[in-house]
């Protein structure tokens, strides 16, 4: 009797779920997402500072606004709620692994971040990179989204320049052809 | 006198602005942004729908958050707010432009979609693509964020899967390699 109904319960499950998965997660696929690669900068009481950012993108036009998503402990990411401003600068194929470090792998609290970067200040005040960078864009912050380990910026564009025809640099050509291998 | 008081505005206004420049914008700046190319899909009342989306990214760890951004007039949108889930089937270099076009361009209320695509469902009942596709998420609806033109949405991953290992289309690949040139 006990078999029968565990016959039945398996042909019952079996035919419910049949063509359905188990909900595993393999955090390997999140690195099929496609990213690029920014600075992004800020200025707070006469200090410039910036970060790396794989994450900004379009969200809306007419005003145009894009969405950055930036770690909580970064102190770029302070000084833009602070100030409500940042700028994008758009990183190319070219841009040096020396670029990422400076500005990805130390913290503006210890270092000018921005001494030896060839850069212009935009309308805003804010610098942005005019090497190794192939757009800027200047934004006003509009909403803050705080989603635990990051906060989504949401910023209204208020200026954008081309400022070259070299290829975007990826995210995944970062680590295919920029980051070292040990 | 006048020309005196002239003079000197404009020395001061050079001395003041002299780094800075015209808020100006330029809307090609948009394109050297770097994005994927994703089929989001949805299912409610029995009907499974899908549509073409270019952003969709990781916001947070621990749990995973993806953000996708969909346009507002879109089906699979409403079927992804009233249901509270969507998949995400990450499309790949060899992606036809039909599954394009068949996504992207057409309505789900005029027609079933999905009909003729190879998919799965996956353990929240909806469907996924498994050909020209390198991985798969499912993701449970935490937030909405109204832009305007667009809705973000933060969704908290509940499965993901590998699907393969050609690499990810980008948007700017689709324009070079697969949209046709007319």
């Amino acid at each position: 009797m006990f078999y029968a109904t565990a016959r039945l319960c398996r042909v019952c499950w079996s035919a419910t779920f049949a063509e359905q998965e188990k909900p595993a997660q393999d955090p390997t696929a999140l690195y099929n997402l496609s990213y690029g690669l920014f600075v992004l900068s800020a200025r707070e009481s006469g200090k410039d500072n910036g970060c790396i950012a794989n994450t900004c993108f379009q969200v809306a036009n007419d005003p145009t606004k894009l969405v950055i998503s930036v770690q909580k402990g970064n102190l770029t990411r302070e000084m833009i709620e602070r100030s409500g401003a940042f700028n994008v600068s758009v990183l190319t194929e070219s841009v040096p692994f020396e670029t990422i470090r400076n500005f990805g792998m130390q913290s503006g609290r210890d270092t000018d971040k921005l001494a030896g970067f060839e850069t212009k200040r935009s309308y805003n005040g804010l610098v942005y990179l005019t090497e190794h960078t192939n757009a800027m864009f200047s934004c006003k912050v509009l909403e803050r989204i705080d989603l635990g380990s990051h906060v989504l910026l949401v910023g209204e564009v208020t200026q954008s320049k081309v400022l070259g025809k070299e290829p975007s640099c990826t995210y995944a050509y970062y680590h295919k052809a920029i980051k070292p291998k040990f």
